[in-house]
């Protein structure tokens, strides 16, 4: 079976964990979400591909969910003594590597793609882990700031001002002109299914959508289209997904993001057992429902989602 | 008064922290190598230049005279681990932060100097650092491997084959078309006294000497220039510079190494105490010679050799 995965950071990596041990001989393509990405100290920063790949790798740190395990701070700690910043996002030692790996390869002419396989070669995911394109996407966050409105990088929104303020209008800056990765629309053809799993409507899977010929893609593929909410009882699950749902106008609800996301491209939609009363308002928006235990408090949590969600693209099909 | 130390790594960062203490009130302005900077994992480092500032702002590995102190090598270790190399070159995690530091400065475009004193900001290594020039220079050694000839970064040389076979030849690479950094002549034209520290007279001064300009306005400074050996007892104090002083057809002898530079370039030279023998053949030459120790055992030692240096420019200005 092959199944193929748009994925956020950490939901869409805990998600792909227990896919993995739901479907073990499934092929598996994930397509991530690179509009989080960032140029920090001169290098290129993935954290949605690096969540991904430490998380399938065995390498991430499963406190936090992002980041690397055993992580010691020595350069962060120089770049502050030098004066260097910004210093509110998070680089440890070991990640350093990733990215000073992964810039000297861009630096060469590689594209993003093959990077992400060169760096993938070593952790060895278990999934074929594509950006959604070679092309620079980067989600900037409209905000009012003593008045003023303007626009900060969706790293700046989400880690430094930690979504404090209204989020104005979300837009994936340069994704008007991106072409898909590589690879991308070719399984996205192949494909017996399609996940969205618990990740950011807006910032996760909806930049993936934002890159032309993507979302029609899908639209166009003829086999199911199954998802899972991020919303459970009004709130996000994890982050503040509500805060920039509410920029694009679509409530922090189970149903709203179904809808939000509507019946021409998504075939069935899995909510949480909390949310079993939105299943006959998304069943009468053409969207196939189930409510199911969506918490991925483990792998095996996490497998148990998987299941369902295969279980209603199957159902979906038939 | 005005002092102008043209510096290598080890033995100049050395000899400079003796000059401090000999002379604290006067103004010294170090000429930095950087024939021997390399680019590794897409990240431009500057051995000498480090070497000087960590050494002058406290921040040296003492046991081993370069890198830091209190390092540790996540980084490296991560990089081993996706097989990128080389692994010979030992950068740790604190040291990483100035290059990364001075890659996202130089890819900003600004020019070394400037990237240098930024750095210095920090380090306040209490002389004025300047690269010998902003331009691109790297020093190649020619070696015979299996039976062919060819051309191997200095640090590749120096590092990796810790000079294990005879340097048929020594180029720095782009220094004829290089210009002196910014403050580099007017350093040496404002100069009371000009110095050469016990580094290496090939891969080091040597190669100051070579960016077109430098050598012509030490000879013409009209001030008194005066020299250390790095040879003594006919071998390197440290390094392996018997080893490229072949290359350029010189004996390792403190002698010999003073005509190499020449009496047009060279007032005064100390030797150790152990070649007092070659004075007369020196001052023959000459170049006005006297035999002190010359072993930088601590920083006092290194200081009253700085002294010896300031007394021997004083005999030869008057």
């Amino acid at each position: 079976m092959r199944i193929v995965v748009l994925a956020g950071g950490i939901g869409g990596a805990r998600f792909l964990r227990g896919l993995k041990q739901a479907a073990p001989d499934a092929d598996v393509t994930v397509i991530g979400n690179t509009g989080d990405d960032i140029h920090l100290f001169g290098l290129k920063v993935c954290p949605d591909l690096d969540t991904v790949m430490y998380t399938l790798g065995g390498g991430i740190n499963e406190e936090q969910g992002w980041g690397r395990t055993d992580e010691t701070f020595q350069v962060k700690a120089e770049l502050a003594a030098y004066g260097v910043g910004p210093g509110w996002f998070g680089l440890g030692d070991r990640d350093f590597a990733t990215h000073i790996v992964r810039t000297q390869m861009l630096g060469a002419g590689y594209p993003l793609s093959a990077v992400t396989e060169a760096l993938c070669a070593r952790w060895q995911p278990g999934v074929r882990l594509l950006p959604m394109s070679d092309d620079r996407i980067e989600t900037h966050v409209a905000v009012d700031v003593d008045g003023e409105r303007k626009a900060v990088h969706f790293q700046e929104y989400w880690v430094r001002m930690r979504a404090s303020v209204d989020a104005k209008a979300v837009v994936p800056v340069g994704a008007d002109q991106a072409k898909p990765a590589p690879g991308v629309l070719e399984a996205v053809a192949a494909a017996d299914v399609i996940l969205f799993p618990p990740s950011n409507p807006v910032v996760s899977i909806g930049t993936i959508l934002a890159v032309p010929g993507i979302r029609e893609a899908i639209a166009e593929a003829g086999v199911p289209v199954v998802g899972l909410s991020p919303i459970v009882g009004d709130a996000p699950v994890r982050g503040m997904a509500d805060k920039v749902l509410a920029a694009i106008g679509v409530e922090a609800t189970a149903a709203a993001v179904a809808l939000h996301y509507g019946s021409g491209l998504l075939d069935g939609w899995l909510v949480d057992t909390v949310d079993a009363g939105a299943v006959p308002e998304i069943e009468g928006a053409g969207i196939r429902s189930r409510a199911v235990p969506l918490m991925m408090t483990d792998v095996d949590a996490a497998a148990e989602m998987a299941r369902e969600a295969l279980k209603l693209a199957e159902e979906v099909r038939a």
